[in-house]
């Protein structure tokens, strides 16, 4: 088959790679019918996620048709169209059975973490994958949910509702404040409804970006670059700050923006993946009564959201803003990767049904 | 009367003063029957917190018997014995109606905290003291009740429960560890079974603290200068961590060794003063699902620990580990300025009975 495989740091390419079988009775072979790219394969294009090694097919996200299960495999069949979590889950751990599957101790990934397709083990950037724990890490998908919509269940949408929304304790009335307006940032907007927040603020540099944040459920924009932007935010609120402050890019300067935007009794939830330590002003905040949430996410909530989306109560099509052959993935990178420039929230690549 | 007041940094003195008196109807005038120093007063003295001006009387813990109330004071006398919180709360403001009472925005205080009594207005360690909205800021005591068990729900029993115990959310069955064995690391340790804590680690490095951690709930001692020490605490835990690490101290590295024994999908709970920035590793961090809290006591739990200590079922009375007559109030600053040496945990001061 062919897949696209990390060659080190900036190096990748889509190659003749032997197909996957099943190893292990729990596994499922699943047909990639659908995947995409995420902002965590730029990172580890660069460098910055050293477990990744050299020959690894990278990839964590996609919907696809069942192929082949192992023996032991009781919920998902040979022909079954699903969605492939991010995260697997092993089911009988420790952490997995508190439903804290991010740190899923299954063999597969010895150090303990749900995350490892595309990562320690190959992923879905390819024509066909081999996912671990089929049971508890593929979601069956219903009829009349696309292929566009259920790509987005396999991360960014639970990723923001369970790490910004829910571990931010967003609260019926709440006024939250989203400091970056990418996917991720769009996914809180997006789901934090469910919770009952009142007024949304869309918080980034790129005034396209917060154009578009009106249209995935921010009820207000500030651009930091402007010199009032903090005032312009405190004004939204009583004047003391936002009930919940959320993190969607990954700097030290953004998680510090979310820490000056919270009142007192209000949660930071970071939801950007780090590359550096950030300077944390205890001095100012130990008298604040603020909660810091950060973390991977589990996707317990994947199977809610997918009936929600079935419902036509999420929209989460609209973050496929660009398509592509698969067999065109390298543009789709490039694509991606210019994200500023072109546009792109998920790009979206997808099978030649003809294959 | 007489009062022990702040002359600036470094300089206090116990001298007279003007009595007070009441200024708005929701006031009380509470005789001091006892009062205890804090470790935020030794942080006062040092100059640590500038908002505190000289000639202002400190003290923010106490036990006395009312001697005057306001005309719309309701729900306490003349002649009530009654524990001042060291917190006040309006009961209206918007952070009141949320049981956010460390930051009640009441006139009292206009930085917006409920921690006025000997930071920005007279407090406790005096003969009389000015107590604002009395109905909330005093709590009734009824018999059986010592005052060396009431004055230890002024503060440190509250602020160890509520932002030790209940934001870092210990649940049935826990592994916690306390990160310092001072007067708040042992309240925490007290109280942790409350909400199911099984294995109760002390960390500290003066061994007497340690062997006393075992009077106050602590199921094992760990001294941080041992090189095994980390290790040592993973021993008691399935080797991932524990399920809360509280911080007890106020330094940077507490606060950092609390961070390295919580497990993925842990709690850290700061409860320590601090007065310079943490470094946050969030680039370790983010992926672990840790959650940090933080802040000020809300006094919302006073009402049941009082409860609690009148059914002899928290021993509050074992903090008292020094008396002094209120008017020897400079020996007693000496006696607990050298905790160290003289293994002061509260020095209880206590008016003359035939005064």
């Amino acid at each position: 088959m062919k897949a696209l495989v990390y060659g080190g740091p900036g190096t990748k390419a889509w190659k003749d790679v032997p197909d996957p079988g099943i190893v292990e009775p729990t596994d499922a072979v699943v047909r990639i019918d659908t995947t995409t790219i995420c902002g965590t394969d730029l990172h580890i294009l660069k460098g910055d996620v050293p477990a990744v090694e050299p020959g690894r097919i990278l990839g964590h996200e996609g919907v696809g048709t069942v192929t082949e299960v192992g023996s032991s495999v009781s919920g998902i069949r040979a022909g079954d169209r699903v969605i492939i979590s991010c995260i697997k889950s092993c089911g009988h751990c420790v952490n997995c059975r508190k439903g804290l599957f991010s740190h899923c101790l299954g063999d597969e990934g010895q150090v303990g973490t749900g995350w490892i397709l595309g990562h320690l083990i190959d992923g879905t950037q390819a024509e066909f994958v081999r996912v671990p724990y089929a049971d508890n890490s593929l979601h069956k998908l219903p009829h009349g949910v696309s292929d566009d919509q259920a790509v987005m269940l396999s991360d960014i949408l639970p990723t923001a509702f369970e790490i910004g929304v829910l571990d931010g304790r967003v609260a019926p009335g709440d006024i939250i404040a989203v400091v970056g307006a990418g996917p991720i940032g769009l996914a809180v907007m997006s789901t934090a409804g469910l919770c009952g927040a009142s007024t949304i603020i869309a918080i980034d540099p790129n005034e396209s970006r917060l154009e578009r944040a009106s249209d995935f459920g921010a009820t207000h924009t500030v651009n930091p670059e402007s010199p009032d932007w903090i005032s312009d935010v405190l004004a939204l609120t009583d004047g003391a700050g936002v009930d919940v402050a959320m993190e969607a890019v990954g700097l030290p300067e953004t998680f510090e923006m979310a820490l000056r935007l919270v009142r007192p009794g209000g949660n930071v939830a970071n939801i950007g993946v780090h590359g550096k330590p950030v300077e944390l002003p205890l001095q100012d905040l130990w008298i604040r009564n603020i909660n810091i949430s950060m973390g991977l996410v589990n996707t317990n909530t994947t199977p809610m959201l997918l009936r929600l989306v079935a419902q036509h109560k999420l929209s989460a099509e609209k973050f496929a803003t660009h398509h592509f052959p698969l067999d065109r993935i390298m543009d789709a990178y490039d694509t991606f990767s210019r994200a500023a420039e072109t546009e792109a929230l998920k790009v979206v690549l997808s099978r030649n049904p003809h294959d």
